[in-house]
């Protein structure tokens, strides 16, 4: 146990490192690392393995600061643990090119584990990082031989604990049982608008038991003792653990502790210096470290230094026992690489007019690679027989089946997507999640926020347009292709048959820095004959002539710009078809390439796709599009009558 | 009682109109409806009061198919019942043009009180009706004058409780106590990927015990006596009721029930005609509806003529004993009109260089209208403070003050906008809501829920852009602006200073066939001098000189443009300054006026806007956008680096 008087004042220096850099910056939240240090510091200096000079260890714990906002706290601990993080950084919170943004971002800052701020963010990827951990215990540890023992501790708030998303997430993480999952619940009663009696006066404890969590309750948040003990207990509890820790938010100020105004706005010198004075710290220096504090924290990096010294000899004694195992373990978790060769199992489809769906051919590509890429995992937010996500033959993963690779997400769509994140950024997997693609909305925080951390999740989204018929405008997308295309960072692919599904998916795969959409189609499209050029984003799938129009589009509407330029072909016109899967991938490509598919000197250009027409002013003179609600009837009459026909396509370009 | 036997042929005749009905149109959910027959006619013969030949009676009762997949139930129970929905309706159900889609489509099928479909969107919108009319009755009603009592009725489904929406719709409904609501859960254990065990195995009633819900069990959903006992114990407790009724997906198929392949596809005629049997029902003709069943159902319409003409006197009592409240009740419930002179009040701002942000005008324009408007009502999703929400010297609606207009929503956005839906569909009510623009991604499935189905939300969305500063990407929104601009039906207004907000809000408040979002910024504008245009969408806001180059730019970029405009006519140029609120507003405008602002003659164009370029090149031919993610920094710092400078839009204005 630490001596008393050097934990009291290693906390103090987490509570006033924060203030102080709150105040510096004149922007930030003090109240929550100062109502909730002790927790953080036991978490931190007697639980958390973790190696600050390797913060990609992969044998490490996870520590997650769900309340984003209360970064200063995360910051200061990174830099008293000894991450590259210099005190000079954490003097420039909140300015312009620091390591020390106003939330925590993920690949930005060393030892940021996920980009957090964004309310039930970090509590839902926290339930994804124990999945990964379960699975990838469960597909690489050997008794004796426990490689993959991660605990995902957290810092959850109130915020997190009423946003929707995270009820999706507990519930599911119940179910599971995903006993690594250690959740310290900041209760401080305090939420922006006031006391949480205004608006969250539920029974929490009830309902994370109704989910299948463990409860316990921690009287004083300030205990360290009582919440080490809790944790102890967690550690041992089958079940994911929630401890309730019932805290004072801005602990220490005097005239701001307990109440919203310490919540969100720096507390000002007069009352910082109040509350230094209030918890015996010298009000001068700012951003004081005692040296004894400093010296205590920095034994992080000593011991993290040995517990990778000891894990790496664990990891050569099991390579040694298990090469095979131990070479995929290398592969997946150490070098982070894609198999030799995994290219060759992606399946090429034949000519075919009658064709398939892509979301089927999607299924057929998922099913053949899936032997030679043992990370790609993933399901389905109940919708699993329409999205095709299913892998053959093997087992989902429940509770007692970790190496399970086929998920029930349950109609969660947006936890899904946050699962996805905290599984894609937890190293050595490549998950996919499936919805509908008009229930992207559900998911769209989930979607950005892997965009703006770089997480490689893959998000399938099927039922890609008024193509999905009947079902009808609440379930037709319309403006979801572009609404996703708007987000910087994310790759949309919308391929206009099997083989592009297939191109698609290797993309997908490949591309490691970001996440991927694929929109894919209910209904059966022709297989065609193409070049391999999806991942050229656009290219030239026909030309008919010496062209002097330009048809584009993008999925299902490509064999039809294809029959019509045919039959405008037969009236003696040049016309070229462009099939248009990717507008970012074709964005990425270099000027001359552009041109060579889009010639400057064709403008008689026309796009044809079943969505929203914003944005194709880029690329066309004119679209067919809708901008509209879709409606309830057969897909091929609602495209009729959408103006989604041979005739249709063939009196557009000619009015060009 | 009922006769039993008339009974259960009036139960069995929904089963079989729907399945039949999915049969013919081959497509659509048989499930639900066989399985939740008994539950639907015990609300609606034994408990609904609803007049079938006007659907918009304002004493009724609410009922929502939350499961709106289960279309055909609903359609039948409307078809019966005397609404103006006619057999060859459901015969033609999911056909192009028909008044019977796919899912239920508010303001579409007479009777449909909502759009449902997409799953919790019906439930936690019901949260919305109860709270309307919970405030209504406490606005309007007097001891022995409860004009207003109405109870909200749903059939909820495994797919709408896993839904995060959901889970925070029914936090606040516990904590706000809203006893009129009762839920029947139609606890089928079957969802799309199989059984509920797959993904769903918390405990259901101790989580709604959690929020604060009264819980009761049916053990046999087929059993009417049990439910109907349910249900009046329900009305006679003070919490929202949620009555747990095990049923049988399918009920009847013989092959089928109990099973996921009774779910989301026809039975097929074999199956069908089995299920027929099973239940001793003739096999032809298909959509038989028994001549006792039908006089049965067809009470209601005598039954409801009744109930309104009752009301009606009531009513007209109440008139007379409270006239100036009969003449509200009057204005708002019935002819839903805005009260005479309610524009006087919108404030207008002097001119003002330092200005302020658009949040404070909103809010101060709020507080100006609100005494006049009494409709007028909302809060934030717990950013009250932030968002500028509040009305001055009005109680919050809570637990024992209904009828209080300011809102605690809590940090549930999307249970927000879907509770605003509720409220604004419910009459006579303005509501509106507010977070930050980035968490509209949080909402974004309620905001297209509103577009499609004209429900007349008011989405506030404060601190619109990086101008946001220190709290750094994860709270700028950079794509949002033009993410909500594709949303069909939708009007997005992002005014450029105090007067042109009191504009904005003019427009939001009187257009009442649909949803509008106001953006407004964290940070300080100029009040300018500006013409009252905002409601054309763009409009002159100056000229320097005969124009050869239009600078046009929304929100906080407008100042910017007019300084650059300055600058730029001292050097003798001839520049175009469009302030341009709203891109769907300036579309409805005819060409004419389009031409009048921006003339084809003039094609140096520049658009300014702290947002993506996409969508920009309608109306200009270069931009000064931000396609990327933000960055944590103060505001000033941030535009300055992304190029939102006098300088670099002379330089860019130059450039064309």
């Amino acid at each position: 146990m630490t001596n008393p008087e050097l934990q009291n004042k290693a906390i103090n220096t987490l509570r006033f490192l924060s203030a102080d850099g709150v105040q510096k910056a004149n922007s930030g939240h003090p109240g929550l690392p100062m109502g909730a240090a002790a927790m953080a510091f036991t978490i931190w200096t007697r639980h958390l393995r973790h190696n600050p000079r390797n913060p990609k260890w992969m044998g490490r714990d996870r520590f997650i600061l769900s309340g984003g906002h209360g970064s200063m706290l995360l910051y200061s601990l990174l830099h008293l643990t000894g991450y590259d993080l210099s005190l000079e950084q954490l003097q420039n919170f909140r300015q312009w090119g620091s390591l020390t943004p106003g939330h925590p971002e993920y690949g930005w800052t060393p030892g940021v584990e996920l980009t957090t701020g964004p309310l039930g963010a970090g509590l839902s990827s926290g339930v994804g990082m124990a999945i990964a951990a379960a699975h990838l215990a469960a597909v690489f540890n050997k008794p004796g031989h426990e490689l993959l023992d991660s605990y995902i501790y957290a810092i959850v708030t109130d915020g997190d604990l009423m946003e929707g998303v995270a009820s999706e997430a507990a519930s599911l993480a119940g179910h599971l049982s995903l006993g690594r999952l250690i959740y310290l619940y900041d209760d401080n009663k305090i939420s922006i608008d006031g006391s949480t009696d205004l608006a969250f006066t539920e029974d929490r404890a009830k309902r994370f038991e109704a989910y299948g969590w463990h409860i316990q309750h921690v009287a004083d948040g300030n205990d360290v003792e009582a919440i080490d003990a809790a944790i102890k207990v967690a550690k041992a509890d089958p079940r994911p653990s929630l401890i309730l820790c019932r805290t004072i938010i801005g602990f220490g100020s005097p005239n701001r502790q307990g109440t919203q105004k310490a919540h969100g706005e720096p507390l000002g010198d007069d009352e910082l210096n109040a509350a230094k004075d209030n918890l015996g710290w010298p009000k001068e220096p700012r951003f004081l470290i005692p040296e004894d504090v400093q010296v205590f924290y920095r034994k992080a990096v000593e011991r993290g230094r040995e517990l990778e010294a000891d894990w790496k000899m664990r990891r050569e004694a099991y390579a040694r026992l298990f090469p095979e195992l131990g070479a995929e373990f290398n592969r997946r978790l150490i070098m982070g690489k894609l198999p030799e060769g995994w290219e060759a199992t992606i399946p090429t489809f034949p000519v075919d007019p009658k064709g398939m769906a892509t979301r089927a051919a999607s299924g057929k590509v998922i099913n053949a690679i899936a032997a030679k890429l043992p990370e790609l995992l993933g399901g389905s937010a109940d919708l699993a027989p329409s999205n095709n996500t299913k892998i053959d033959g093997l087992p989902a993963f429940q509770k007692d089946s970790h190496a399970g690779r086929n998920f029930h997400f349950g109609v969660r769509e947006h936890a899904m997507g946050s699962i996805l994140n905290g599984m894609a950024v937890y190293g050595g997997l490549i998950p996919y999640g499936a919805t509908f693609l008009v229930f992207a909305d559900y998911m769209r925080a989930a979607v950005r926020l892997a965009a703006l951390s770089h997480y490689p999740s893959i998000f399938i989204f099927t039922h890609d347009s008024i193509g999905l018929g009947e079902d009808g405008p609440t379930h037709q997308p319309v403006e979801h292709l572009t609404s996703l295309r708007l987000i910087p960072n994310l790759v949309v692919l919308r391929p206009a048959d099997a083989n592009e599904t297939a191109q698609a998916w290797k993309v997908a795969i490949s591309r490691r820095d970001g996440p991927t959409v694929l929109a894919l189609t209910r209904q059966n499209l022709p297989t065609l004959e193409s070049p391999n050029l999806v991942e050229k984003g656009a290219y030239v799938l026909k030309d008919f002539g010496k062209p002097e129009i330009i048809l584009m589009a993008s999925g299902s509407e490509v064999s039809l710009i294809l029959d019509a330029a045919q039959k405008l072909a037969e009236e003696g016109k040049g016309v070229r078809v462009v099939s248009f899967p990717s507008w970012e991938l074709f964005e990425k490509q270099d000027e001359a390439y552009r041109e060579s598919v889009l010639p400057k000197s064709i403008q008689k250009r026309l796009a044809v796709e079943a969505g929203t027409s914003l944005g194709w002013e880029r690329y066309a003179k004119s679209t067919i599009s809708i901008d509209r609600f879709g409606a309830s009837a057969p897909a091929k009459v609602i495209f009729e009558k959408l103006g989604f026909t041979v005739e249709n396509v063939i009196a557009k370009a000619k009015e060009l």
